[in-house]
């Protein structure tokens, strides 16, 4: 076995998901992120755990969801698994990113539906999503297969405990501030942060961040004011958006506008009220990324960049009690924006990250 | 996709398992059944049955066992995924039918005994295994793959009602009858099967019959005299036997030689006291099966044989109340004679099948 993937699959069990003995898992195999699977299995046994293997492949999914009359009813047998599961590991990896292209709309959500006690059931367990590297996601990226498993792995396998320690500085002038301001050369955009509680997620259940990798630390702001350019393209319900351009005024968007299907963006901010505010800035962090791949899981944990989502926030980035103040939506769209040149981050008027560069980094 | 293939898990779902609307599914793919399994996504997607989708690799269980220090534990949440599942179906199928050659004997022991419960939970639902034709079972039959496909679609895919009816006559002349007599040319054997109840084994959970294919009727023998010889080659215990030859005295082995690999034939005879008794004796009925192939499932099942297994017998052939007369055993060593030519079986002095053919059939 390529050693490292050994190396993901204990950063997987031991890093991120906390397994000890006596843990009931269920680990679900994507079709080709089998040798995961094989090195997962081989730590879970040496901690003593007790896994169930499931699988999951799109084109048993879009098989199942085409044939079915739409009725779809909750599956008691899946929530009494995850009701009784400790920890939950996912390892995704198809063989194809679009196996469920052709399964409409409608019955996608009528299938969600269905699956509301199931997705509960598994969020209230000490639930990390992967992936392992292959040539699908390979293929997605635009790279030859050798060349992203190195990327993957220099993006999985780190030294978390120190990015979490950095992290944790970032974590604190946001928790510590009140207003945020994001310039680069075609945004100029200032959010309130005022009682909100930033997330370190340092790709640990340890730390209520949930997939791996990770690297980011982010927070819910809100009163946005200003204008800003997102020059990252990303593949939002399945087209390909570039240059996204929003001018926000008293929170909420009041002008957009794309390079490239601009109809993908009109379709997101008018799905409800709350689509037009935003739901999350987060700052990537992790320096193991070092190209977008058109990977949400990826792209928006690079270090250098910035990302703001429209729509639904975290309930985490809001005080005890206050967990029902988050903006509510049916949609979190990430925008992302390269911050690596040009650009700077101010914390209640301190420069806190210049060019990229963070002010406890060398060279700021 | 095949239209075999759709053709089998059509079979399966709705001849062998029975599936209803409703019906809370468990389907366990094996890493080279995945075409299988798209199909039987479809079959309940249409039959409006909720599937949850195990993972069944020989690969994770080997690395499982291995790494694991041997006090495995019972799995709470699989027992309850297979308390709350009404059907399981098993799509076997890996890459390599010896994935699990250098797990010890011990460690398997270990692990099936904290699995017991589970097993049981299993065994409680409409259950069905079948295997997907790949190339690895090919290679273990001897034969090309689209020539193995054949082969096993034809076993499969039959007409099944026709066939449960054939084998209801020959189940209600065991029923009916006291003593069975098997002569050949190197085999006369005479058993007793009164108080004994036949098994039409139709492959559907509606016969008591768990396996798709199926086509065989059985029973459970005592009072064995004389001797037999089993023409057909056999893996037992993962070696080759050839030529094994038993003499019956009251029931109980007191000779026995192999032509080949006869300690494997000494370690099961040995295994405990119900090893030297007969748990079974069953008559293949399903002509689609036209060659051995090195697995049990189409081996006994193959019309023009006769099988006897040493060990195990089935509660299923006592009158209700009568199960636990069966006869005990750690072991059921099924072994297989060709009745194709200079053969006949007799139900007390009456010729029921002489050269492979019944009673029944043209050219009796």
């Amino acid at each position: 076995m390529d050693e490292r993937i050994r190396e993901h699959a204990r950063t997987l069990v031991e890093w991120s998901a906390r397994v000890e003995a006596g843990d009931d898992v269920v680990v679900s195999v994507g079709m080709d992120a089998h040798e995961l699977g094989v090195a997962v299995a081989e730590q879970l046994g040496e901690k003593g755990a007790t896994p169930v293997f499931t699988y999951s492949s799109g084109e048993l999914t879009r098989a199942y969801r085409l044939a079915h009359d739409g009725a779809f009813e909750a599956a008691d047998h899946e929530l009494a698994l995850y009701e009784n599961a400790d920890v939950v590991l996912s390892l995704r990896g198809g063989r194809n990113t679009s196996a469920t292209a052709d399964v409409p709309s409608e019955t996608r959500q009528q299938a969600a539906r269905a699956e509301q006690a199931v997705r509960e059931a598994r969020m209230n367990t000490d639930w990390v999503s992967t992936v392992h590297p292959n040539r699908s996601l390979a293929q997605q990226a635009g790279m030859a297969f050798e060349e992203y498993q190195q990327f993957a792995y220099d993006a999985i396998v780190r030294d978390w405990e120190d990015l979490a320690e950095r992290m944790a500085l970032v974590k604190d002038v946001l928790d510590e501030g009140s207003d945020v301001r994001l310039v680069t050369a075609d945004t100029d955009l200032t959010m309130s942060i005022e009682n909100r509680v930033a997330v370190n997620s340092a790709a640990s259940v340890a730390y209520d961040s949930h997939n791996l990798p990770s690297g980011e630390v982010f927070t819910a702001p809100h009163a946005t004011e200003g204008e800003v350019l997102f020059d990252v393209p990303m593949t939002l319900n399945g087209q390909r958006v570039r240059d996204v351009h929003l001018t926000f005024e008293d929170g909420v968007v009041v002008d957009y506008s794309a390079g490239q299907n601009e109809s993908v963006l009109t379709e997101i901010v008018e799905t409800d009220d709350g689509a037009r505010r935003l739901g999350e800035l987060g700052i990537g962090m992790n320096r193991g990324i070092d190209r977008f791949t058109d990977n949400i899981l990826f792209d928006e944990k690079m270090g250098d960049t910035v990302h703001l989502a429209l729509g639904r926030a975290y309930g985490s980035n809001f005080p005890e009690g206050h967990e029902d103040e988050a903006n509510e939506s049916a949609v979190h769209a990430d925008l992302i924006t390269d911050v690596s040149e040009d650009s700077r981050m101010e914390v209640d008027g301190e420069v806190v990250q210049r060019d990229g560069v963070f002010w406890f980094e060398d060279g700021f």
